[in-house]
């Protein structure tokens, strides 16, 4: 269980803020994880407070309603998603590289990401009944075909956009397919050989 | 709206059967429609009773509670794609006319299926958080890779199983990401491009 960084009151204003800012970071992991575990259906405050060992005085306090927790496991989401692709791109030695190394780390059980899947499909799922949910969704996956589309340019300008669009598309749905698929079924889909799928579609920028 | 069978009391018992018939399959299409249009969470015996124009009382007699409803449209999800799979499997000519039949009648949109597939995708997201819909969900998933397994076999024999698994899962993943991606985006999603991503993967099997 997560502790809510409780100080006694009456502290200087410095200690204060740092404590607003380890209950705002509890909560914030208490939230991710519940989400992991219960999907965004099960997202509730009680639960979170639970999770956190606080009162659900104190989440209210954060998150006013439940449409918050969901935003803020949402922001969660694609902020760390974002961060790791890019340093990953800042790293890469070449086009060709990147475009690897983006597409590999795409997918979670190698890295052990599987958290990352289950929130994601729980989000997928909240999409079907909740318009703002799947604006937020259709906007972070035309987010990663821009990424992907930008990449594949990168490693082969003399393409057409048909043929961008359609490994950048073919890569997006195999690491999704392949990220939800495998967390109720680890043994059918070993790290190695989702990887090894990748790989292989992603020779198609070699040939010619 | 769907509407109930419902004759006036006191006819031949001929008649009385066909009414049953025909009440259940009005309830069955209705927990069908809900489940496409709210996901799984919003599957709910008076979302069914308002959708099919009875009341609570005589959907509550059919599926006495919502796990009932649920186990209901998995049902009718798993029968319709595995009378499909095998009617394709039976009439083609050969094992690699099959395989290519079999694989792209998994993506859901260049046949319509959109419904299928936001079916598919709220079970998912149940099964996170639901030990009995996860157990269906990877003997579901198993029987489609024995499926797939049983195909590329009959096409390559030479190949040794690990070659076999890799194509098997990739094709299984590839169609379950471009299902789930399409039905918030079709835009970025074209039927055409997603056969065309599909068929490049099942080209692996002409390869070497």
């Amino acid at each position: 269980m997560i502790r809510c960084g409780g100080r006694p009151r009456g502290r200087i204003d410095v200690a204060r803020t740092r404590d607003i800012d380890k209950q705002r970071a509890d909560l914030s992991a208490a939230t991710w994880a519940v989400a992991a575990e219960r999907g965004i259906t099960g997202l509730t405050v009680r639960a979170v407070a639970e999770r956190a060992g606080c009162t659900t005085g104190l989440v209210f306090h954060t998150f006013p309603a439940k449409r918050d927790l969901v935003a803020h496991a949402r922001e969660l989401l694609l902020r760390r998603a974002a961060a790791r692709l890019d340093a990953l791109e800042a790293e890469a030695a070449s086009p060709r590289e990147a475009l690897r190394a983006v597409t590999v780390t795409l997918l979670t059980a190698p890295r052990s990401g599987e958290d990352e899947a289950r929130v994601w499909v729980s989000f997928l799922a909240a999409a079907i009944a909740d318009a703002t949910i799947a604006e937020h969704h259709l906007r972070g996956n035309r987010a990663l075909l821009a990424r992907l589309g930008r990449l594949t340019r990168a490693v082969r300008p003399d393409w057409d956009d048909a043929r961008h669009e359609q490994l950048g598309t073919g890569l997006a749905a195999l690491t999704e397919g392949l990220n939800a698929l495998s967390i109720f079924d680890a043994e059918s889909y070993p790290a190695a050989q989702q990887v090894e799928a990748v790989e292989r579609m992603l020779g198609q920028v070699d040939e010619d």
